[in-house]
């Protein structure tokens, strides 16, 4: 049984194969199956999926070789598991541990896509080459700087490596992420994950955050541009991307205690309707240069959307992939400036977001926000990390490979 | 605005209310929509949802009336949110708080059920019969003995009140927790919350859990025997019934480690098929009695199925309804006999039975588990809760008045 789809069987891998073809003629996803080789990795431009799991992890090893050999099996195994299949054969022999936990034996694959992506430590770590690739560092995966109010947790901040997996299923991701896990046991070791979901509404309408808006919609008007490493880059991220992750709990008992009028000044948005202040339709243009009879901003100066708006930042574009988080319950958060908050969720966002270079769209644009964002005041991030993500994989190589292989 | 489906207005409270008619009518459910109303609180024996999120709290108050404002105030948004709508209506005055986050606005119903439950706590606690309550306290709700290998955490266990929510949608049962919680915030705080989820077959087949068996799908073959409370009991439990909540982590590194032989001689059933060991169908009876040549059970005593076994217990019967669950990564995990455990996943089960007794159904059951099963090995019980849920609410009485008002 090498399906987690038993009744698939074979037919499997030639739904998944038929997949491929039809993407890539179409940029259409076939309905239950991502296509995992393609020009980019899937995950990034692909329709979000209703579940992710992030996890990040720290290299272990000191040997090159050990981090191909992962780089490959997690390469084989993702292909697999994108296709509804267990992580390897689950074979025949009952007196060996199987190669698959089995946890999502007979789950359709729900649309999984895994995205990898590299982090500093792979370049050096602790001032050291590890693997030899310190010269193959790109300038665009530079040390993100510490951020005003930033309350970063270590132990969910950074990464050598990640993986980003998301599906329409809470199973499949976890599953996922444990099977690629257990492939690096040799050479790696879980550093931090993160779940995340997010809840569209039946009639096609925009999915609200935690607290209660339409937020982070904006999409980049030019993907290639703003995604896309370009051809300056080298061989191994042409076509790859950026990916900033940050782990963004929100203070809703207190949110949930504050005025409308007063939420929405804040986001420079109306709650219900999500259009503009003043406006009467989500997607109108802010009209940023509106003013009241007081001839003062309709939309404030330090109002999320205005600070958050790719335009007024010089063209800081960024792609939002986001999903909420419901982490339970901790009753107290450490906040900026330097005061502890009685809370009750660790509930939020998981920011998650791609752009072909981080310094001049991430950092530009939150650099702002985190100094004068009137949203601070509810929101505490905790966890953080910048990645790498290679461009697509084609069948027969494996991730990052035009990296070390140096092609 | 009042109702989440803005597109369905006013008619959200007709389709509520012809769901009602209906359930009453065939025990069908309608769906999208669970009715709040009804012979027993929904979210025991309406087919289980691919969500949930269980919530404990404390009672604050000393005033009995502050407590039965509360619940009160629960049955009412209860109600409405099972109907899709918001807690309360938004109201048009953007110059106050909302009585809603709005955060799940838009969204269907998804078959939201709210199933409120009552601790020992809200009958006496630190020695106080602090509501006039304490002579009311049903025998049944004995609290929990200290079982075999407990390493309960204090902030994930008990509680003077509950509710669990469960719907097809994590933002539904994170906002219906919220919004309730939002509600008691005069009487009572949260203690505890756990999500979970279950990811079902598309084919109909038994979901696995964690382990990547088919386990704990036993069901009482007699519901109203073994779940409701029946006429002997005070007039407020009548058709209601006794909740057992265990948080149980599986050390699922470790069991990925295993030889598949020793998995399935561990839990008792075959792992991919699912069939008692030694036969092929999942359906089959245990067939306990079956030696193997040397007159050894083919099922070992101490094997899980064997020990869960309703039969073998005396009949002590429960209906299971449990959800696997993924906080997330912590590295460390006590286990018993007291040591320190190196892990990676805090993973497992939100498990959630529903019994008439639980002295004689949960309490039976797994005081002989804890003692002999092999599964220890790999699960550690975090947390617990012992609830009694009253029975069914009807239009026009809130959840708890025959307890309160002593019909």
């Amino acid at each position: 049984m090498t399906s987690r789809r038993g009744f698939l069987g074979a037919a499997g891998g030639l739904l998944a194969a038929a997949g491929t073809v039809a993407r890539a003629a179409s940029n259409q996803p076939v309905a239950g199956t991502e296509a995992f080789f393609g020009p980019h990795q899937a995950g990034i431009v692909t329709p979000q999926q209703s579940h992710c799991f992030f996890a990040a992890f720290d290299l272990t090893t000191d040997k090159r070789d050990d981090v191909i050999a992962m780089l490959a099996a997690w390469t084989h195994a993702a292909n697999r598991l994108s296709e509804g299949k267990t992580a390897l054969p689950l074979g025949d022999d009952a007196r060996v541990p199987a190669p698959d936990a089995a946890d999502a034996l007979g789950l359709a694959p729900a649309r999984l896509t895994l995205t990898f992506g590299f982090g500093p430590g792979l370049f050096i770590k602790d001032g050291k080459d590890r693997y030899g690739l310190v010269a193959s560092r790109p300038p665009e995966l530079a040390d993100l700087p510490r951020f005003n109010g930033d309350q970063l947790i270590p132990a969910k901040t950074g990464g050598d490596l990640c993986i980003q997996a998301c599906a329409d299923d809470p199973q499949v991701v976890f599953h996922a992420i444990r099977e690629l896990a257990r492939l690096s046991y040799d050479s790696a070791e879980l550093r931090w994950v993160q779940t995340g979901f997010i809840s569209k509404p039946g009639d096609g309408s925009t999915p609200r955050n935690m607290m209660g808006f339409k937020d982070g919609t904006q999409r980049p008007a030019d993907i290639d541009k703003s995604v896309w490493a370009g051809n300056g880059a080298p061989a191994w991220m042409r076509g790859g991307t950026y990916l900033v992750v940050r782990r963004i709990r929100m203070a809703l008992e207190h949110w949930d205690r504050t005025k409308v009028s007063f939420q929405e000044e804040t986001m420079g948005r109306h709650k219900y309707s999500g259009a503009p202040l003043g406006l009467q339709n989500e997607f109108e243009p802010l009209g940023l240069d509106r003013n009241d009879k007081d001839e003062n901003p309709v939309i404030a100066e330090n109002a999320h959307v205005r600070l958050a708006n790719a335009d007024r930042n010089g063209s800081a574009d960024i792609l939002r992939r986001g999903y909420s988080y419901n982490d339970g319950a901790n009753f107290v958060a450490e906040r900026w400036p330097p005061w502890r908050q009685g809370m009750e969720y660790d509930a939020g966002l998981l920011f998650i977001c791609f752009q072909a270079d981080p310094r001049t769209a991430f950092v530009e644009l939150f650099g702002k926000m985190a100094k004068f964002d009137m949203l601070n005041q509810f929101t505490t991030h905790t966890g953080s990390g910048l990645f790498a993500c290679p461009g697509g994989i084609q069948p027969g190589e494996y991730i990052g490979q035009r990296l070390f292989e140096k092609i």
